[in-house]
């Protein structure tokens, strides 16, 4: 290297905040290192400490109490003060393959590891991500195969009177080819926006790894903001940067459902797209869940594939809302199974608090002999399931 | 808020990792706050700190010494403990009209502020942003305009022989229209990546806005990535999660000037450009000047608009460096400019570690009657000036 380029180096080192802090003294370790077995060590400067731990999702979580019953928190663990005031913690075991979250607590304080520049927000929390490789860490990975196209365009929604932003991905390929492609809409939870399924989600890598494997047919997937109040994510809107929060107004009261056909037909004329049902997929989480339940239904001529992951089934909906959406659901769901959709596809987690109004959701399907397609995980209504679940739904569309 | 959505919002929260935090007695507080004076207070829960310090650019630098000379270090400001133990520091007058970069030292301890979820990234160093609004704020906000479109692509670079990830801005418009537009090339510094000059020099926003202004002209923007020994930014190539470095292979060896027709020929092949030198602009920070300077030289027929910001100009390139693109400069730079390219954008910040070698090319095109238009600024080598430049230059383009 030579003197002018290291100058620029040492620079621009200065000019930047933390980097300055591993300069002087700081963060200048590897966190969290992956072992060859799996096993994972996790190291954090912090001379003046008293007590160093890390929380995330690759500990085992414990049981707590509130006042909504019981439920999983996660786990935490110790770390070990070692030489020059670096604490460390290894699993006593290899992890699973799998993306994981944690952050570190320092004397009580939450706070992130500064040498994993990894990071995903979930509403209103930043934590440190990391992958273990494997059958399922490497389908959330960067691998070397052909890759699609994301783009974050906007588009204009009539129905509410705004521009709104949408995240959108192309398969490989889709630029050069003349084909007409299959498009997947994928749904957001509460708390969520159009970067949901990009960041936690992993959307882009799945895609990318499954159409790559030959398991996925390639197509578009489109991610919509199901929040019909904002314009676009947190950051991303005329709002600014404002504090994300789950308390937002129209997220589950018709809206979305009533103005879902602007974002399908504004996805069929920017895209080379197949226009019909059979050429349609709807599925989302939770709260996207619930959206593409009453969407498919709403609509029964638009999509062949409908996926619910966790899906917010709320059986009084159409007592508790007004909206014409949410009335007459037996009605419409008959006319939606006599037009015999090619997949219905229920999923949920043996923890979940909405498992059992997923059960009652089923038992009515079963009751009408409105056949549909069951998958049941471990755990409950978390991240891990929803890539999970894209996993398992993705390869059976448009076949 | 129906029982059922409450449900699902506590639900949320406990799954994610600091919401929790927020729940069990943790950062559930404004911060930064700004106020309708342009103050600000930064506040941090900390009830067992001792000391809790805010540091960043919004401060008055401070001057500091290394073996490598004086430089100017970002201010520290200590926060008062109030009650709850919540720490808090008002600026004692109003910010100007800027973004800003900042974190927290909590007893010496560097950390993010949980309670802003909005981050960048710059090489591997994390810092907490916030902007504020007027002039120059509101060039770098996303406000109700006309939204261009950011894609994330692939192209292959057959010179270097592997496909590679490359960020391209179209304007408001580029789908719904049949015309060609013009195209400005736009390279980062040394430890940026295709990312860089959408999350630090705010691109996307800069560019909406001043062509919602009437400033600039509609144009696509193609930001490649500088670093030919990678494929695409940390994390998002097939290296996976790593810590980022700026002590990259390849950066200043030739290789970057030698591939670049390849990515033209990409954005040519794949956008309704206008393919001619009247339609190209290129310009680029620190190393993308450098790479700015000898592209445009080495292609004379390629821009008509060439960008030199902070250029890290390498007066003995051509000595160190045995690429036949370091080779006969001057000879090379009568070519270019007996084609009289349309505009020759020099801008440095007075304080640059950069500045003599700037003054010393400039006195280079003096002495050889080679017309450029100079722009200093205050301060030195910093995202701030970058993203002035960035404003300042794209009004002249493609006039």
């Amino acid at each position: 290297m030579n003197k002018l380029i290291l100058t620029l180096c040492i620079v621009s080192l200065i000019n930047s905040l933390s980097a300055q802090q591993a300069l002087w003294g700081g963060q200048n370790i590897v966190s969290p290192e992956i072992h060859k077995d799996n096993t994972v060590t996790f190291r954090f400067r912090a001379p003046k400490a008293v007590k160093v731990q890390v929380t995330g999702d690759f500990l085992p979580t414990q049981k707590k109490e509130s006042s909504y019953g019981t439920y999983d928190a996660p786990g935490i663990a110790d770390l070990q003060e070692g030489t020059d005031g670096v604490w460390e913690y290894t699993t006593p075991g290899p992890l699973e393959s799998e993306l994981y979250s944690y952050s570190f607590l320092v004397d009580g304080l939450n706070t992130y590891d500064p040498n994993n520049v990894y990071l995903n927000r979930d509403v209103a929390s930043i934590t440190n991500i990391f992958v273990i490789g494997g059958v399922r860490g490497d389908l959330y990975s960067v691998n070397q195969v052909p890759h699609g196209t994301l783009s974050h365009r906007w588009y204009d929604s009539p129905t509410l009177g705004k521009n709104r932003r949408i995240t959108i991905y192309t398969p490989p390929g889709y630029e050069k080819s003349s084909q007409k492609y299959p498009v997947l809409y994928l749904l957001h939870g509460m708390g969520g926006d159009e970067e949901a399924w990009i960041t936690l989600g992993r959307t882009v890598q799945i895609m990318d790894n499954l159409i790559a494997q030959g398991k996925a047919k390639p197509m578009i997937v489109v991610m919509p903001n199901g929040n019909v109040a904002q314009e676009a994510a947190p950051g991303e809107s005329s709002l600014g940067f404002y504090k994300p929060t789950m308390q937002l107004p129209n997220t589950m009261d018709g809206k979305m459902e009533e103005s879902f056909p602007d974002i399908v037909k504004f996805v069929d004329a920017n895209y080379r797209t197949r226009t019909n049902k059979s050429g349609r997929a709807i599925a989302g989480l939770s709260m996207g869940g619930f959206h593409s339940l009453h969407i498919s239904k709403q609509y029964p001529d638009m999509f062949d594939y409908v996926g619910l992951f966790s899906a917010a089934i709320l059986p009084d909906a159409n007592k508790q809302n007004q909206s014409e959406i949410y009335q007459n659901i037996d009605g419409k769901l008959k006319v939606q199974f006599n037009k015999k959709p090619k997949l219905y596809w229920i999923a949920i987690g043996k923890t979940d608090f909405l498992y059992q109004a997923n059960m009652d959701y089923r038992k009515k399907l079963d009751d009408n002999n409105y056949p549909y397609i069951y998958f049941e995980s471990e755990e409950g209504h978390i991240w891990k399931n929803w890539r999970i679940y894209l996993t398992q739904f993705v390869p059976m569309l448009f076949k």
